[in-house]
């Protein structure tokens, strides 16, 4: 029997999707599930395709021509790990996995160890897109083995999105083991922060410009034919035309329970964030800000007891619309600045030596976070591979000291009408901080030598002298 | 020869001033240190007092009565568990090891449950308030096995500093392994917060008020005098008075570079946060501000670079002054509200059963956090001991919708004036999004549901019932 090309392990929607777009290149796809049911239903309805099922794991292993490229598309935890254990005795050195899950990248570190003592290569895979994306075109981000990803690159370059700037393919290497994982945990780190500061805006807009649900739609239909352009703002704007589903004359959004889920993925970003010292404020306020929409109980029980102030606009409106659209645009830039920061110190932290402009250009397409601002960034690394922080490149710093005065009065308006703007103001807080050549934190290293005899700097001493301040007697 | 009462293993500032500590309350105090010269010089120093110097661990822990009571003062780490195996040989069934140190509450979870199956109970306890608070009484926080704590209690006891309230030690039972250290590392966080509160304030006063160095030191010491009465507060009024000590005619605060450390027990707890769900924005970023504040070099580029607004305050110089003390106060109040919030939510999460009330009745003396504010809390907890968020008891709530047009007017003149202040911001949207009934999370899952069909409740249907809407063919 000819053997299959590729092999994909794991049959739900995105495996699903994902067998069927390598398929559809022109390979035969081995493919297996735990439970057979799926295996059946896609070869049953997939007929005419070439797809070879499995129903044990040998078999399926057996099926692949070597070196084997499988992919695994299983729920990311101890699912994983089980089915790398299972596979391992039928495998032949030189084979290589792709984890294509939403993987902790700690763990992608320690099954690469793991593996690489049995002589399998290991492809960490970063997959964004949805399962829309899996089938027609994700952007993928795959750590590993240089010589395992020059194996399977031909195939995830033709299943890739492409740019439409520039055609190429939403897809390159990222670096050695755990690199490619932690690339897709800040890709979904800076999701969650444009999403919640879309959340934001519409809110505003809602609340205290007191648009109707056909301006708003407008509203975002609109941004989305400027500098906003991209997937989140689009499907925003399609979101809101949509009428319930289940018979009331209201707006779907309306129906919907203000509580948001997460996968936790933006949650591994801020403490990774925070282990490794990036100041990442936006992204985390994004993830409390999920946080407190779960605890819908409690802000019932809370809005009947804590008041705020009486709202009152009466501002314009069409030039408050357009500061909330230049607020959104300079939060976008104090995000992605962070993740790239993010992104440049854990790079340094793990040795991984990180593509900062190519991460850029594999996300402008295929990805849930596409958006023309994303050229934007791939320029910037073009004109500058070093650049330290994007808020130094001569086109992000432009937008943002233009737009910042729009930006500080939405922050102003919010806050004055009782609306939370959490991700906003962080936005406008990291700017001004980033851009303060002197910070107060003088006055926390002077209180910290008072009470632990910490220690501090001096301004007219060398970085890394320490000196300690005789605050009271100490015999 | 006569057994020590109390053994100290671990002879730095901290352990040295703890063991002259219970050495002052009448007991034989066994004291042991890796290198010897740190042993010779306490007992040479204080060749009056009842101390038991050892100069291996066998001979350490042969001096010492049984069962054994041993407080483990050494660096948090590898270092606990090298001293607890070095130890573990000679110690018996029913010995209580203490540890002291700022240690990550899962490592005693392990610890706690690694010396169980040697019959060795096992303390971990959070010591707050310094060096001089250990010489003189710090505050407490023990949590390990009940059974344990009841045979160290009365010297913890003795040694803790006293609530000028009511004359109650400032150390309690915390609850069951790592409950002691947890409790410490949220203690640690929102002194992050305070302190990162008092920052902003402090640079607002000087920045957009104008405030000479004279002016900025009196005005922390009347507000000392009132509802803000603290510790904290009380040291940043003194240290505004010093001078350089190394001969220039400048304040000492102005001499020490903006660049602040960390020890890590804020990050822990906003990493913590993170894990179990808990909307604890401003400690973390009080964290990110120390993090952007170590980023020096950047910040000094960045600021021949980024522009900001150009400064003219001209409002009234008193009302903004007062305007600043209350936002400082209603920021400390969301810090706390959130901070116990995070510590009820862990208390569900790892089955502590944690004495809330009681928790704010130990930071009343000997904490870096000791404030008059602490018995409001008690308070709190004594009329209410089920209080779901401090935000809901009479006291906290009037305040809060006190203050908060204040608090909401500080915001909007910091960030049109440029000056960062992320945590006094992060308060102001904690409280507007736990008050608010509706929040734009329903669009969050709206987009969720359309890229990765993640589904939603429905706000007509019973929470916890999902709905998926065809947002597209999915065929």
């Amino acid at each position: 029997m000819e053997k299959a090309n590729f092999g994909v392990a794991g049959l739900a929607v995105m495996g699903r999707n994902l067998a069927l777009n390598v398929e559809s290149r022109g390979y035969t796809v081995a493919v297996y599930n735990r439970s057979s049911a799926r295996t059946e239903d896609l070869v049953q309805k997939h007929a005419d395709k070439k797809f070879v099922p499995s129903y044990t794991v040998e078999d399926f292993v057996n099926s692949i021509e070597r070196p084997r490229r499988i992919l695994l598309m299983v729920k990311a935890g101890a699912g994983t790990d089980a089915v790398i254990e299972e596979m391992l005795p039928f495998l032949d050195k030189g084979d290589i996995l792709i984890d294509g899950g939403n993987t902790f990248f700690e763990d992608t570190i320690r099954r690469s160890k793991h593996l690489e003592e049995s002589g399998i290569n290991f492809i960490g895979m970063g997959v964004s897109g949805g399962e829309l994306g899996a089938l027609q075109g994700p952007s993928m981000m795959p750590g590993g083995q240089k010589e395992a990803y020059d194996l399977v690159a031909p195939i995830l370059q033709e299943i890739a999105a492409k740019a439409p700037e520039d055609g190429k393919p939403t897809v390159t290497y990222i670096g050695p083991d755990g690199a490619g994982h932690y690339v897709k945990m800040v890709h979904n780190g800076i999701e969650y922060g444009d999403m919640q500061l879309i959340a934001e805006t519409y809110d505003l807009l809602k609340r205290v410009v007191g648009l109707n649900q056909q301006q708003l739609a407008e509203t975002f239909k609109s941004w989305n034919e400027g500098e906003l352009d991209s997937y989140l703002i689009e499907i925003t704007a399609d979101i809101l035309t949509r009428k319930d589903d289940m018979g009331s004359d209201k707006p779907m959004v309306d129906m919907i329970l203000d509580r948001a889920g997460n996968k936790g993925t933006g949650k591994w970003s801020s403490q990774s964030a925070l282990a490794i010292g990036a100041p990442q404020s936006l992204i985390t306020e994004s993830v409390y800000a999920r946080y407190i929409s779960a605890m819908k109980d409690d802000r019932v029980a809370a809005s009947k007891e804590l008041h705020g102030p009486v709202q009152t606009f009466n501002g314009d409106i069409d030039a408050t619309i357009e500061d909330i659209r230049k607020a959104l645009y300079f939060g976008k830039i104090m995000s992605y600045a962070q993740g790239f920061d993010q992104l440049r110190m854990a790079s340094d932290y793990y040795n991984w030596n990180l593509p900062f402009g190519e991460l850029a250009q594999l996300w402008r397409a295929g990805a849930i976070i596409r958006a023309r601002f994303l050229q934007r960034i791939t320029d910037a690394y073009d004109s500058n591979a070093d650049l330290h922080n994007l808020l130094l490149d001569d086109y992000f710093k432009g937008i943002a000291e233009k737009y910042q005065d729009a930006a500080r009065r939405v922050i102003a308006l919010a806050v004055q009408a009782g609306i939370p703007a959490p991700s906003l103001s962080a936005a406008v807080a990291y700017y001004d901080s980033y851009r303060s050549e002197v910070l107060p934190a003088n006055l926390i290293q002077a209180q910290r030598d008072y009470f632990g005899a910490h220690t501090y700097e001096r301004v007219d001493k060398p970085a890394g002298e320490m000196y300690h301040y005789s605050w009271y007697d100490e015999a």
